[in-house]
């Protein structure tokens, strides 16, 4: 049988395309410190569960399209706190970030329309991007410059009469990075110049670290009517199984185009959305707590990394990855090594290769992503496994320029 | 701002787009018979909410991509009990029968490719076609042939270089239609001869009435290779409010692609697994007292219809809906006439608009669906509303051949 190219050319998920080897390893009885995959061991607030507990309806009903009201007040009540002014009709409820942004690429672009976005990326953009024809255009960005974006000029000489949209993360996914004010002001005047839409990925938004001020693209006024801002509640209230998540715009005609196809799909769980709106009412003292506690972590990681010869990382601002580039052939080969043929006292490290995260090809080859989802003192261990492993690795090999 | 093509060429859902008349009409008192979208009334089995409130983990974790191993068991064995022979490695678990079928689009065809439809079709195969760019080709069926299939000769015209699917739901959806298996066989046939898939919505398999056997398009060897069934719990099991669908093949390369895009939304609800994994132990008891209480509705609607003059329908076999051709000039307009200008006793009817169940234009604009999900002595109250709004309906057209 016959397969479409735009499948065919999709990639294996980069964060989940090594999993047999790891629960090969597993079955082998090994440890394994899984800092491949952004599933955080913070405990979901007890208000999810509850909300749901409660649910006494006797007939597990269709929602609404859009996404019950009591949800969309709440989240609106959210982004009011962080003065971002999305009302109830200025959002959608999708299946998690993962639905709105598959909806976002399918209301702005046709087959072959272009979309511009700072690799490294979110390696599932591409799987998006693919299944609907969408051409990804990579504004490439560099570790060794903290993966912040390259000066106008070059991302304006990206822009082509197909470019529909420019796409971030901030907090960026796998970088750490948060963009300075003048790199948003950057991209919002290009957008408003070649009339693009803005899709901020803004998942992460209370992952900021070292009292940054944080600003999302929802705070410039100048291009509300062109920012479709990306949300989730799986990473804010460590939620990330319940798959809830939302599209928003201020531009009633482009929610108006996004309503049809989420029409399309019917509804998102009710049960979900019961969840979800409880947890909208978790205290701040909860998302407080657990920006120290990743913040610890995001220093733990980073001393230990920083210590080891030959790795170069810059030190993330937020989300809770870090993008690492490494003294070795081939990080994919690197991890899989790890999984097979290393382990310290029977335990062993899980990262994911780095190449997936780029568009352009060959970049990304000597990177890994850690998610530093795990307690300190895991962290400290997995560390020290990693820093053994390099040492070990047949495949080591000298940098060119140290940093 | 610009919007793409595909988006622009949706419609909205008929069945959901007269909903603000429905409301406006609620808030001035109308009491509504809702007849417009199939969600039951029948209670969700206990078991679902009990399986969800007895999960205990702290963390709401992502789920695998392909779905949870003890939900897609509790599938497999239940459609063994069926004689169909899908595995577990056979299924993946989609957040309904709609992402099943945006998955079979994606991973079939490429922009411009085709799929056959008889039509009248779920409305929503309207949608994800069109957001992905696939090209639906309708084999018109006829309700005064009971929307049974035209002739091979017929089907086999309308197969071009671009086709690549087949995708007929069986029982039908707005049709009641069920199959033959000579009609099916047919379709085989020609998926053999042009090397096509066959995609089999299914979700209505124990709606089946008069005692008439149920065929599988999982049940013909020849074609189990490019067989692919999607499913759902929504109907089944009166869950339509937890999401949980299937797309299930014999063919394991094609089940690897379709994994690659399942990967790149990550997972399907966790909770809603846990209490989907319990609906398939519902006692098959259950299934067959809702099986004869829609058969008994099915003969309330059907007497009634026959009854009103000018009325023009077949009785519908499956599934719980009957699509009805009416002596009006649009039936689209009589709908929004019952919601805003008509009532007996403050109550009125709604129903679902035909047009937007054809592909061909022009087609079905007489025609509106009626889904009977309510029970016997309300349905009966809302034939006898729309037995006199069609006599008072100032559109009304005598028919030029009566029955």
């Amino acid at each position: 049988m016959k397969f479409s190219e735009r499948v065919l050319a999709m990639q294996s998920s980069p964060v989940r395309r090594l999993l047999p080897y790891a629960e090969e390893a597993r079955a082998k009885g090994k440890k394994i410190y899984p800092l491949n995959i952004g599933q955080p061991d913070i405990k979901t607030p007890e208000s999810f569960l509850k909300a749901i507990k409660d649910f006494s309806q006797e007939v597990i009903a269709y929602a609404t399209s859009q996404g019950n009201n009591d949800l969309r007040d709440a989240i609106s009540r959210y982004y009011k706190e962080f003065n971002i002014p999305f009302d109830r009709e200025d959002l959608i409820v999708t299946n998690g970030g993962s639905e709105a942004l598959l909806f976002a690429f399918m209301t702005m672009c046709d087959p072959g329309d272009e979309v511009l976005i700072p690799e490294p990326f979110y390696a599932n953009y591409n799987a998006f991007a693919q299944s609907v024809n969408v051409k990804v255009v990579p504004i490439t960005t560099k570790a060794e410059e903290g993966f912040h974006l390259p000066p106008k000029e070059q991302v304006d000489a990206l822009v082509t009469p197909r470019t529909r949209a420019i796409l971030v993360a901030n907090p960026g996914n796998p970088t750490g990075t948060i963009y300075t004010r003048d790199e948003m002001d950057m991209l919002a005047s290009l957008a408003l110049e070649h009339n693009l839409y803005i899709v901020a990925d803004e998942v992460y938004r209370e992952f900021v670290y070292d009292g940054l001020k944080y600003t999302s693209f929802g705070h410039l006024p100048e291009i509300l009517d062109r920012v479709v801002v990306v949300d989730s509640v799986s990473k804010r209230y460590s939620a990330c199984g319940a798959r809830i998540g939302c599209i928003a715009c201020k531009n009633k005609d482009f929610m108006a185009q996004v309503l049809k196809i989420a029409q399309g799909r019917l509804c998102v769980p009710t049960l979900e959305q019961v969840g979800a709106t409880a947890l909208y009412s978790t205290p701040k003292s909860y998302l407080e707590e657990v920006n120290k506690e990743y913040q610890s972590r995001r220093d733990t990681l980073y001393a230990a990394l920083k210590k080891m010869p030959g790795v170069i990382c810059s030190e993330p601002k937020g989300a809770f990855y870090v993008m690492v580039k490494l003294p070795v052939d081939d990080a994919e080969k690197f991890i899989i090594w790890m999984l097979q043929n290393f382990d310290v006292d029977g335990e062993t490290v899980m990262a994911s290769a780095g190449e997936g995260f780029y568009a352009t090809p060959g970049l990304g080859k000597q990177e890994f992503r850690l998610a530093y989802v795990l307690k300190n003192e895991e962290l400290v261990k997995a560390m020290d496994i990693l820093k053994l492993a390099l040492e070990a690795y047949p495949g080591r090999i000298e940098p060119v320029a140290a940093r």
